[in-house]
């Protein structure tokens, strides 16, 4: 049975959503959960039936959303650091956390350590499409700020096993971020990363930005400062469209009834473009599993971060991981 | 009067639109125009009451979309060569083109020249926001794909004289895009833009991604590269949401009803996020001005993108960038 670490005390909302998204994630699965902090705050939230499969790692300090993550690795008491070291020292199989990312990204990679080969790991992070029941995956989306070509030709390699092992799409597309689609578009970096995927069977060549969202490649690669700033532009546009309806919606009182009898629509919609749906981003790369979560994830996105730890660590990525970037030529 | 040379062969739709945006536009202000193109053609589609504001310029040649931008500087018969030259030589304040984008910018920057102390000419677009009647510019998105600090300095100085000079916001507040509000956050290269911009007052810090379309922020500087990235990737999202909406109304009976009742709301958001209501881009920082249109536009967005020539060549915004340029330090 695989034995999930996760970091109790991380997040917005503290242990409240946390605890609850791992009781409904063992109610659906079979593993072990050892939640990591406040064991007195802890232990009263769990049902007794649910008692055999919970343990407890006391930890009597948090890191705040707002320190600096190279705090992270003085702060020995943390949460997040104790259910780091529970997969450095093989306790556990995967670690979820919803606190701080860059922390949980340093602690994971300088704890657990990198696969063989991996240059630097990277953030990926599952988007909706538009094609029904078809996503994408982006990465890097924070890890790695300035890349090079290296970097991005390591990212598609990783993204594409995560596709593969995890979302079982049996012959992913991969495609580099760029400002057009041909050749000849791209910065000094992508164009040399460009050069470098030829190597890949699964590369489809420059994609652009609307390409994430139209179902025509399963990856798309970029470094982690674009890849913040797609994150956000796609929240931002998302939020505004649903602010200008509502606020429209309001001024009338035939819209308000169009609204109720779109109801349904928008639900669909909502889910759609949900993150609490995909759980949380798997940081790719490191020699074990750690799923980096929302600050703001309620129970559902808990439960499926902790969904994605377990399909993460019953398949075989790493070592597709290994043996493919033992094959690229950089 | 204003003389605006319009290239009346670019653009994915020939002729037709861009005679029914000038003459749109010569309907609701006072400008002449030069149609730059196939005079045969384009004659007989101007009504006599407009011909003594309509000159017409022989081309005997059209830049298609798909060729190289750098063919652009030999075809010295193409109508946006001869247009842009119509500025170049004084004989027009403006050129307004929807044909190939890169030729236009590349012909404007090199036939009519840069201001004095702008070190790239930058692109700059409008973008909606959630707040009613505010939108927000962007710069540069697509011109520079590589950047130096000081160019991204540069366009901040630029956007806030076209927020000022021609949207006319008394007091813009100018942000750096990066992947995090802390001043700590960026790549190299915005770090050390970060620095620079210290200079100017309008400078509020580091923006994220959301604020493009939140109304915090009046100028957002980042390089071509990105830029680019997040305008497809905005349009990506919008399409996306639109899709599933349509995907699912179609399916119920109900939804349609209240997709009916909706439909004044779905309108006011189309029309907010419409890209034909801003006309077209500005390339900022030549000495003269240029207006690049989308190669979709209608005859509204051409009609807007003419505006926008009258408007940036009536005002003084070249001079106060010059000014302001001259008291930089970078």
């Amino acid at each position: 049975m695989l034995t999930i670490a996760v970091d109790a005390m991380g997040g917005d909302f503290g242990p409240a959503p946390i605890v609850e998204g791992t009781l409904h994630a063992l109610k659906e699965r079979e593993f072990k959960a050892l939640l990591v902090g406040n064991v007195s705050v802890l232990k009263p939230l769990i049902p007794s039936e649910y008692l055999d499969r919970v343990s407890f790692i006391e930890s009597t300090d948090v890191l705040d959303m707002h320190e600096a993550a190279t705090n992270a690795l003085k702060r020995k008491e943390t949460s997040i650091y104790k259910a780091v070291d529970l997969v450095k020292d093989n306790v556990a199989d995967a670690v979820v956390s919803m606190g701080h990312s860059g922390a949980t990204m340093s602690l994971a990679t300088l704890r657990i350590g990198r696969l063989k080969g991996v240059l630097r790991p990277a953030i990926a992070t599952i988007m909706p499409t538009a094609v029904n029941g078809k996503v994408s995956l982006v990465l890097d989306v924070g890890a790695n700020v300035d890349c090079k070509a290296e970097h991005l030709a390591q990212f598609a390699v990783m993204g594409e096993a995560y596709v593969k092992d995890i979302l079982k799409v049996a012959h992913p597309k991969v495609g580099l971020l760029s400002n057009g689609e041909e050749e000849s578009k791209g910065n000094e970096i992508t164009k040399e990363a460009f050069l470098l995927l030829k190597q890949l069977k699964s590369f489809v060549g420059n994609v652009e930005g609307n390409n994430i969202f139209d179902g025509s490649v399963d990856v798309i690669v970029c470094d982690g400062f674009v890849g913040n700033i797609l994150l956000k532009t796609s929240e931002g546009v998302a939020d505004s469209i649903t602010k200008i309806i509502k606020q429209n919606v309001r001024r009338s009182p035939l819209a308000i009834a169009g609204a109720v009898l779109m109801r349904k629509v928008f639900t669909v919609l909502k889910k759609q473009v949900d993150y609490a749906e995909y759980g949380g981003a798997p940081l790719i790369g490191i020699n074990g599993c750690a799923i980096i979560g929302h600050g703001k994830s309620n129970a559902k996105a808990v439960k499926n971060a902790i969904f994605q730890a377990i399909n993460f660590s019953s398949s075989n990525i790493n070592t597709d991981i290994e043996n493919k970037l033992a094959q690229l030529e950089l």
